[in-house]
């Protein structure tokens, strides 16, 4: 499956500048032929401050993109917490250490009561792999249910759950049903029950075929589906569906957790529903690899039983310090309320030009990211993946850094750092006019 | 299964001091019942340096455990590299990076030139994982081959080839065959072979029940079944064995590689072979969250065409500038011939204590990696757990740390940081006297 918003490789690089050509030959020489880069002329960053990346060149681009430097790139005080820990101990969670135990409390702070237990991982592949082992032992099934085009992680097992690398070897393997998400845009009036009699149908096949069902999972935004993330409680009645069954819900937070929908901390909290296991993990550490699970105590009991968990770097002395350091700074530096304000002034932006702009379908989304939801025109909505492209690319040449996702490749999608300011959607939503402008023409 | 050198839980923690106790309990109230401490009276550290790690009242202990810290714990040009660069940047690569690119050219010099292609992750784990994905789509087969007490990682897939953890659900899974390690001190006479029938048995039997064999996937010195070194060339036919069925040679470098073996910067190269697909991770960012797989081209190209990789963490600029500086002190400061002379005094020694310990049966291992398998009577050679446990415990006590491995839960794990000196084997030595004394009494 072709990956939205890819440099196309070796016949698109003939007429890059002579030192990003090399480097790309020797990427590809020294990491092989499954990495991509992105954009249509791919960006040699070599600095980055806040919201703002820059380039080989000097030029400066607004990071409009990347959600993992959730507070800013290279914040000084998330430098600082790695820097000063890495200076006094890295062991790891087999020997007592305080730093992880006072992020672990900290941040089961930030959840429902009822979950009360977290495990660490590295990557938030890792953290939804270990849930789906959790949940299988939890509740004796092995079926999984996701939406039809989500990303979950890039291990075998979170891999099988990411229908949006493509199942390349055939269908979607046997223990795995694709729903589609609800969608308030192009699907049916009623999205929850819409959205719950995908998942009962897929729950009852997957019986049929031998498989219990063992969890629901999804990305509480629906991000690779498009950003979805309306009417609030749409995926209540599919929670109770997959329950009833014996199965778990699962939310995926590595990309809406963190305070980035801004009404709430947590992606599941602007639902009805308290998940049973919450994996997160990319703005986790600001950039340094952590990631984590947490769940109510009696899910993890069985597995506990079964089998012990150790991850070598996972919760380190110097992961929790720096993780707590991202916290801290998200909670003392009121970021929640930030995003909220600053994604409500983005949405505003945006749907006015929409009334300019036919080819915009939709403007959706919760605090700072948003979907714009790009079409041939209104009344049919079909995707437009070329209109996408071109502005996707179109702000990447005028300094804005923003890429698309979605099943038919067509949503802009919108996810800056949370220190995002009015002044920042000011620049990037100039620069989406010229650029519209521009492809429209 | 039963976690060696694990502390015991709520009933052993009675007679731990009380601020140990809190955190104990505590840690069990956050992080939940699958995580474990070493110890039957835990360590709490809070300070590392070289091959020192300093607990909360300030007590020393001699690390001859952990073999993360390669370079030593808190080397400082490690945090100067982690550092400098988090304070510039931290990006991932679908940008450009020089940092990358520099760090896998100097790590690509260390293997045979066929091995010409590197792949990033955060975690061991997470690069045998990724290297069973690349295996399935190279060979077209799913059966696996691993050592009978191995251990290869924590996600659903590499936790399967992992029976050190336990199968608690029910024997190895199908698509799974463990064999008896090379094992020279208690296996048959021509140990090369007897591993290579083993192996042969096995590739059949998966292939009669519908696995075709995509991978022997073995630890290159065999740590968690007891630290299996010699002799050399050992598992050559083995390799030529799953190669004519079709399958790969997987080397897991992640305990043995980075010069711990003194004798070769990679386990491997001490046999005659050369693998398809190498893992490595632990050592590789001396505790900064960066592990890797390093293969021949031809071997991703099925997964490439397949399915596109990315690793949010995994390669970023701040890990890889880690990860060259762990390398380069590895090489400017000679750390493998270091570990070859240092390694040699250590079994000296060893050897010489066994001359007065009957339940010494075999020290073997190479470089740092060694093993001191701890027997009733040399004779029977029967596993002595509990000699090994006490022995573990009682160096613990006398401010020396190491642990156990093995099948038998009875041989010790002596692995320290690669800067450790003449000076340090003889504290180690002395205390291990002390404590053997005590033992036998």
């Amino acid at each position: 499956m072709q990956m939205i918003n890819a440099f196309e490789g070796a016949s698109a690089a003939q007429s890059l500048p002579t030192d990003l050509k090399e480097r790309i030959a020797r990427r590809s020489r020294l990491l092989g032929p499954a990495y991509r880069l992105f954009y249509r002329e791919p960006l040699h960053i070599v600095r980055g401050a806040g919201v703002w990346l820059y380039d080989v060149q000097g030029r400066k681009y607004l990071d409009a993109y990347n959600n993992v430097p959730v507070v800013g790139h290279c914040h000084q005080e998330v430098v600082a917490a790695l820097t000063n820990q890495a200076a006094i101990l890295n062991t790891h969670t087999r020997y007592v250490h305080d730093a992880v135990l006072n992020y672990a409390e900290n941040l089961l702070q930030h959840f429902p009561q009822e979950l009360s237990h977290v495990m660490f991982t590295c990557t938030g592949s890792e953290a939804n792999d270990l849930g789906m082992r959790i949940a299988k032992h939890s509740t004796g099934g092995t079926g999984f249910v996701v939406s039809s085009f989500a990303y979950h992680g890039a291990t075998e097992a979170v891999s099988a759950l990411s229908p949006s690398l493509g199942y390349n070897l055939g269908p979607a393997p046997a223990h795995v049903r694709l729903v589609p998400p609800p969608d308030a845009y192009r699907g049916s009036s009623d999205v929850g029950q819409a959205f719950a009699a995908g998942v009962k149908a897929a729950v009852d096949d997957l019986a049929k075929h031998g498989h219990r069902v063992a969890g629901l999972l999804f990305d509480t935004v629906f991000s690779s589906d498009g950003i979805l993330t309306h009417p609030i409680g749409m995926i209540d009645a599919a929670v109770d569906v997959v329950r009833a069954a014996g199965g778990l819900y699962m939310a995926d937070e590595v990309q809406a957790g963190f305070a980035r929908t801004g009404e709430t901390f947590w992606g599941f909290q602007r639902h009805g529903r308290i998940p049973d296991i919450v994996s997160m993990g990319k703005p986790m550490g600001n950039g340094h690899p952590i990631a984590g699970l947490v769940m109510r105590p009696d899910i993890v009991a069985g597995f506990a039983k079964a089998s012990r968990y150790f991850n070598t770097f996972g919760g380190n002395p110097v992961s929790s310090q720096v993780a707590q350091a991202v916290l801290t700074v998200i909670e003392r530096d009121g970021l929640q309320a930030q995003v909220t304000q600053v994604g409500a002034y983005l949405v505003q932006r945006l749907k006015q030009l929409a009334t300019r702009n036919e080819c915009i379908g939709d403007v959706r989304g919760a605090g700072l990211y948003i979907g714009v939801d790009m079409v041939k025109d209104r009344q049919s909505k079909t995707p437009s993946p070329q209109i996408a492209d071109a502005v996707v690319n179109g702000l990447r040449e005028r300094g804005v850094l923003i890429s698309a996702c979605g099943a038919g490749a067509n949503v802009l999608k919108i996810r800056p750092p949370l220190v995002f300011e009015n002044k920042h959607v000011d620049i990037l939503l100039d620069t989406l006019d010229e650029t519209l402008a521009s492809v429209a023409n």
